[in-house]
């Protein structure tokens, strides 16, 4: 991952003592910057300043600035002395030694303690291709179909698998983790249940985090969350008051149990039966959806993706019929496009979480696409045959090593049925985990006589011999193993001995029928089905996208090339601590960069979206206010401007949500924000600001709106969305902000990955921190913490490396470029467009933030266009929308962030331009309206093609409207989308095999 | 690189005494080989035959096949003991292990020994998009055009680099090495010499590997060459015989001359002059153009291209306008296509050695593209501008380094005038450089009193600190600096004081002023114009490429991964042998496994291309020859249906070539050799067999003619070239060969890379191994050596692990897998279409090899339809063409490899058969001759786009003639290429900036 390394190692202090007095010429941030100094200062003068001094100026408010100390560093600590100094910026390849150096401080021990993490063998074709491969990584949700229909295809591939082996009729495109997507099955049945009961049943046999976090969501809603050992007699004894039931399939001990009676029992008292499940097991077992489950949730970690500290993977949701319409996240559905051919696209999109805001049962926002297209992938090369495979061999293993623990004297406590766990009753759990260590494995300690371990499909030959030397068993695997298949040789899994699945238990029914999963099993074609689907997908490798509020920028190599080094990836989250200290290392100089950047005291990085460190953040707050006796504080005043997570996240912790106006300006109604925080000030809980704002001002007044909250008792949480126009010029905390999320998605770097994953770390002030996020395994977060958000210590801690390069490379001032780059990338754009749209908000300056907002609405009048008829259009000039229609409808939010160039800017510019004269020809009738270039966008290959051209434009102008098109140009590969029908006739699972 | 890796260590020798009782799951073979076992079984069916070894019965005859003895594993030695073994096959995952500790037996030491080999700094954005990155790596040659204009820019782009950097006036598109570079301009030059003299003048102060190979290349021409202190007065003394002269510029001492005179004096005698030159001096210096050079080499390494233990790396070779039609290697012209768009191709190749056969005076057939294009996007990343910055820091710092030097009492040798290097006089060379290594630097020890360094781009402020240590300067760089400077502080490059480059010599003219390298200095650009001009190529991601002869087969990631290891990358090919332990464990190795396979007794690595395989090969046999008192034989027979590269080759080597005729089924026409051996007897050198045939059949009757040759008195060189369908089957050590050449490019899965690398290591029986490739700065080779053919010991030795990975992984018995699968697919593709094409030739029985030959010719005359019209049809199909009008005219060579599936091949049996209807509606007179979907072909989106269609076929069915293709198709961006018009009017560099 880094040729460019070498083993002299960078001691940090030694080289943060020398004068930098051989300036490298590999710096970063003119990389990651767009335009140059000599195009910025052209862009200046086209704004008519002569310096960014004047320009800044006229853009943020004197008081919201920070006081701008020049500092060109961030602090930082030495690792070995702990020692704090001031780190320069790194250059690429210093840091490359940097990342590698930090990466080294983590100890690869073979870990099998599973609890929801194991070791996996990702396909390398998947790495490369996949993983490392920017087509794939650095898409975004794929919103507009037209131009994502590789990765639409994908997320309905990684449904069928999820439906296919929970038996289950219906799959999201992916949670965020297991824990949470446990916790989102409990709200839904809340919510739908008839007799509006609130006690939820957990069975004991579950894992830790998935507990805290069901205990953590369940507060907001008022649930009771009542952990027993779950049987029919319990479920009849609760029904009055429970809705549901989980139950763990197979259980955190490694037993597995048949819970059919207990689902009937269940449904017999109308509740509902959630399944936390495996889905590697689930090839060889019955299936949830055979026993009798509603829901079944789980990890898709063991398909191909590394453990990386607990984080990202793939979290999944599957359901029955009864609940199609209303699961939570995003899903992909067939539909057919406006020329009659099939395409998908999301679907039922009223449901989310955007559109119902304060209604909504859930904020769930982003997916993990990435992660859920990698696990697609390992399911489509290994197959059902595969799969099957790798599920049997650990299974024998598994049932080996417990036949010669048993056959040493060792008890085991999940000895009747089990899958790839063991819990084995032990005289010494600690010498067991001591000896263990020795040979290089950690296993689980489950109580001072109880230890256990989980086999997955990386064990070796090697790995069985240690395990029987780690128990003291009297005999080589080899020899046990022969014994037990008398003799014979083994060349395959199905000759192992002791493999045969338990039938009462066994899985009858056939899974992953499709051709899908059945015909890519070569690397060759595996690669070849890849590249196809990428090839349909427009992504920062091809061109801009200027999405509002959703700041796609670089995301560099030098940034992602330590998520791949197993140093980082291969790390699991209950690791001892002493062999994680590269991880704790850069979390905490991470963390250290972002107070220092706004302003905060402490920070959390579990939350693994920016709505989920919206609802901690809110949680927070509550728990600070129950702490000093405040704890009927509930209102929180919420800008009509916000985006919907924010009243969603505040519904979740429990707030009720009062609407602040806002003026015909676009600005916030101080006037009515003041009535109204006085009116509630003996309850006011909390405010939720943006800043700049969802209309892409920064402001006036801002100071002295968040003091009106503080002065009624509320606290201020501060939404990061927009964090990209402030980094290194204003601070949230210094603006008087007690609690902000950080979308590291957005501002620093980690790729969107076609709809995930995202994080979201929240920064508090130090009255917060006693109560940030934990875990029940792992020591970490406040000390009165809200308990946990998600699976794991530190969320999706694998790709906090992306960020911390930026920072470290980029360093305070290059940071601060950056932001300036922003601004003035948005005003020059601005600039070239006003003259052709109109602008919907602009400070009274005429200047914008980092973003602005173009109006369409007069052209449903003058020429019967929306906004949707540009955005579609705008894909034939090879483009990607947008943010569309939000904050307010029919409008277009640009965001070009400082990453693009001021070539792509004004190829981008040009287009919109060529569109208005577009339009222009309707205005004037020399087009008709509503079969013009814009209403017939996009136009598809297939759309050319076509003998009949019954069009009033030429073919050439449909596709190539400016010359440069001829030469290069993405291609929509369907139709405009037709997504009512779609929504009407849900479907979505692949096509079975004919 | 391995995201799977944990720091286990697996010692050779006890794994392999395991008995593989748990069976790993990640084989690799199953996922290298396209059809699967039920596949192989249908396909075994439709031919007929019920078992594999029936098939293989009519395939290969009996005397030819090896006495199969079913060994399932190679040899190996345990790399500590020594001690050899059996190793058994590495899974996917213990492959990565396996070759991340053999890398770790290579030591990274900082090596500053310069000699045309430097540190670099790869720009990630490189690696990962084009270096990581199938698309680029698994192309073919860009002879296909339409389907090429990507890298065919990018070659382009390349040309102008050169071009531009060496002030001459024309570049190909890159040479193997600068040794050969240069040996290649002597014999261009002596070719073209009017007065037929034989003398070639080198200046004393080049590199020892350039002189050895050319002394080596001189001696089959006769050339002189002499070594000499060059001078206008030797010039003139010397030009009754002498065509030429080479300085190196700077000298391999450092020095840099003003060779104008010099020049002045060599044209005055109708020589002319080649400059061995550096391209980022170039940035620098006066140009070789400028001072009157003919014809500038080198090597493109320090353009960011991995050390690599010596390459590959792309050489390159400019000249002035005299040689524009003789420059050797391949030519990237600008032409235009059949509807007048501005397109590229491959210029000029009746120049080219497979049409000029033994007139050839260069069998130069491979070119390094993908190095190529690497250092031509370093150069767009970095701009003019940053290229003069990365060298005015590199000469600043020497010049530092050097003042500090003089002012500590040392005396520098080159003190004139140098750019990067300095050889410096000292007390005791040995304990200098046992200094520098305690350091961590490797010096260059040029005598016992001599050590010289290079500067490189990759010098931090700590190496610089080092070497004032390392020479215990009594100063630091940073007061010594301060005090050059007058204490000023130093921010940037042009601050650092002694910066300018001496007057007398210093380049006073622009270059790189074209927009391409001018607008891509921001990751986002660069990546952008990357996957642009990728998305413009047909590679192995696509589509099959069923080049017959080339075998193009899967290059999978778990071979490439190593590649990118920097203990693999960042090895300089001079380094201390015990810092090499790696890579001399992985090339003994792959020897063995090589030897193993074909029944030779030894191997060399150096020749780094197939042709120069040939050349190494033959020439080894002439000095064997002459070793032994034979030297006057020279005469080589060479069938007619040879590859031309085998007629350059021996013709190179001195051989004087005799055709050997073959039968009208193809075959080898027995009588015909059998009677010009034997009229040749006391001059017969050598015969060269390709086997299978060029037809590809395997022949009956290749031991009876092997043995004519031996019994009269010549040798058998064995062309590799069709190795892929003999692997684990039949040896050709076996078959009576005394030397062979390996296409690891084909067989071993080396990538193609657009047209390069090519490795062509040689095997030979024992009496030929004294006579192997040796190189003058490391011990390598045999005792009675040729010299050297390349520039390095090891030739290409950074991707050898590819081929190593490979044989590892698939084991012999995968091999022979690999081989009957290849067999089978071929003879599977021959069975569907034998009913719509005529097959040229087949054997006995019915069958081919692993490729086979369409007939077009008799579509001539019914049609008006040529093989390239079939080709080009293909392209709308989605395919790249097989091998086109090779070895018989107007016919097409079919080569599906073992990796394709069934699904793959079958989709382009459809196509070809959907091809011959077409065809039969032309011979039916539904479609006219001339303007039919044939002869129209390729039909690229801008043809689809125009208004008018006035072609006798609908749109539809130029574009999607089968219905896959509206789903999933590749497009060629232009229409058919005018040859002769870019021949006509040659331009081969970027259009200036407007």
């Amino acid at each position: 991952y880094s040729l460019n390394k070498r083993n002299v190692h960078l001691t940090y202090s030694n080289r943060t003592s020398q004068k930098n007095f051989v300036p490298p010429l590999d710096t970063f941030s003119r990389r990651h910057i767009g335009p140059s100094k000599d195009e910025q200062e052209y862009q200046l003068s086209t704004l008519g300043y002569k310096d960014f001094e004047s320009f800044l100026n006229d853009v943020i408010p004197q008081n919201v600035r920070a006081k701008e100390n020049n500092k060109k560093h961030f602090p930082s600590f030495d690792f070995d002395t702990h020692k704090p100094h001031t780190a320069p910026n790194y250059s690429e390849s210093e840091f490359g030694e940097l990342a590698e150096n930090v990466a080294n401080k983590n100890k690869l021990v073979k870990t099998l303690i599973g609890m929801g993490y194991y070791n996996v063998k990702i396909p390398p074709v998947i790495i490369r291709n996949v993983f490392e491969n920017p087509e794939w990584y650095t898409q975004y949700t794929p919103y507009q179909a037209e131009i994502s229909q590789g990765r639409l295809e994908s997320m309905m591939n990684y449904q069928t698998m999820i439906t296919d082996l929970t038996g289950l009729s219906i799959s999201n495109a992916s949670l965020l983790d297991e824990a949470t997507a446990a916790s989102e099955a409990m709200v839904m049945i809340m919510a739908n249940d008839r007799k509006k009961r609130k006690t939820f049943l957990v069975d004991s046999n579950i894992y830790p985090n998935t507990l805290s976090v069901l205990r953590t969501r369940a507060r907001g809603f008022n649930i009771d969350v009542k952990v027993v050992d779950i049987s029919s007699e319990i479920i009849t004894a609760n029904e009055k008051d429970s809705f549901g039931i989980l139950v763990q399939y197979p259980a955190a001990d490694g037993s597995i149990f048949d819970y059919s009676e207990l689902a009937s029992a269940a449904h017999a008292s109308n509740m509902h039966v959630v399944a936390a499940t495996d889905l590697l097991a689930l090839t060889l077992m019955k299936t949830p959806g055979e026993w009798g489950a509603d829901v079944a949730v789980g990890s898709t970690q063991r398909f191909g993706l590394p453990m990386g500290f607990g984080g990202p993977h793939a979290g999944f949701f599957a359901c029955n019929d009864e609940f199609k319409r209303k699961l939570p996240g995003r899903l992909v559905g067939l539909s057919k496009d406006r020329l009659g051919n099939p395409a998908y696209r999301l679907a039922l999109q009223t449901r989310e979480q955007h559109i119902r805001r304060e209604k909504a049962t859930s904020n769930i926002c982003t997916a993990q696409a990435l992660l859920a297209n990698m696990s697609a992938f390992y399911a489509i090369y290994h197959g059902p045959e595969g799969l099957k495979h790798i599920a049997s061999r650990i299974y024998s293993l598994t049932n080996i090593l417990k036949r010669a623990l048993e056959s040493a004297g060792y008890d085991i406590s999940n000895k009747n049925h089990f899958f790839d766990t063991l819990t084995i009753n032990v005289q010494c759990a600690d010498s067991i985990l001591q000896r263990a260590l020795a040979y290089g494995y950690n296993l689980r300690k489950v109580s001072d006589g109880v230890v256990s371990l989980s086999m997955d499909e990386s064990i070796t030959n090697e790995d069985l011999s240690h395990l029987f030397s780690i128990f003291e068993i009297p005999s080589t695997p080899e020899t046990f193993i022969e014994n037990l298949s008398d003799g014979k040789s083994i060349s395959s899994v199905e000759q192992l001995p002791v493999s045969a699945f338990p039938k009462e238990l066994r899985r009858q029914t056939p899974y992953l029928q499709h051709v899908v999963f059945n015909r890519y099993h070569s690397e060759t074609e595996l690669m070849r089905y890849i590249r196809y689907l990428q090839s349909k997908d427009l992504s920062l490798a091809h061109a801009m996208i200027p999405l509002g509020s959703c700041t796609m920028k670089l995301n560099a190599v030098s940034e992602m090339n330590p998520v791949s080094n197993p140093k980082f990836a291969n790390i699991h989250p209950y690791a001892p601590e002493d062999q994680v200290h590269g991880y704790k290392y850069l979390i905490n100089d991470l963390g250290l960069m972002l107070k220092n950047l706004t302003g905060f005291d402490a920070a959390s990085f579990q939350p693994n979206s920016g709505a989920s460190g919206e609802y901690a953040g809110l949680s927070v707050i509550r728990a600070y206010q129950k702490s000093i006796g405040e704890g009927h504080r509930n209102i929180c005043l919420i800008p009509v401007s916000a985006h919907g997570t924010n009243p969603a996240s505040a519904a979740m912790a429990g707030l009720k949500v009062v609407p602040v106006k806002c003026l015909n300006n676009g600005n916030l109604d101080f006037e009515d924000l003041k009535a109204k925080a006085e009116k509630h000030s003996n309850h006011l809980a909390a405010f939720m600001v943006t800043y700049p704002s969802t209309f892409g001002i920064f402001e006036h007044g801002v100071k002295e709106t968040l003091n009106v909250i503080h002065q009624n008792g509320g606290q201020v949480y501060f939404d990061g969305a927009n964090m990209n126009a402030m980094v290194g010029l204003c601070k949230a905390g210094d603006l008087g902000a007690d609690v902000c999320h950080f979308n590291l998605h957005k501002t620093f770097c980690i790729p969107h990955g076609g709809g995930g994953p995202g994080v979201g770390p929240i920064c508090v002030k130090s009255h917060l921190a006693d109560f940030l996020p934990s875990n029940p395994v792992i020591h970490c977060g406040g000390q009165k913490s809200i308990g946990s958000v998600s699976s794991s210590p530190y969320g999706s801690a694998s790709i906090l490396p992306v960020s911390w390069a930026y920072m470290r490379m980029m360093g305070l001032d290059g940071l601060r470029d950056a932001s300036k780059a922003a601004l003035l990338n948005a005003n020059y754009m601005a600039a070239r467009l006003a003259p052709y749209y109109k602008l919907v908000y602009t400070n009274d300056k005429g200047r914008c933030a980092h973003e602005f907002i173009l109006d369409a609405r007069e052209f449903k009048v003058s020429a019967g266009i929306e906004a949707t008829d540009i955005a579609k259009r705008l894909q034939d000039y090879s483009f990607h929308a947008p943010t569309l229609s939000w904050p307010i409808t029919n409008t277009l939010m640009v965001e070009p962030t400082e990453s693009e160039s001021m070539y792509e800017m004004d190829r981008f510019c040009d287009a919109l331009i060529s569109i208005r004269q577009e339009i222009r020809e309707i205005e004037e009738g020399k087009q008709p309206k509503g079969n013009n270039l814009l209403t017939n966008a996009p136009h598809p290959q297939r759309d050319l093609v076509r003998e009949e051209w019954d069009r009033p434009y030429s073919r050439e102008r449909a596709v190539y409207p400016v010359p440069i098109l001829s030469e290069r140009k993405f291609w929509p590969t369907v139709a405009r989308l037709d997504d009512a029908y779609g929504d009407k006739n849900l479907f979505c699972t692949c096509a079975p095999m004919q």
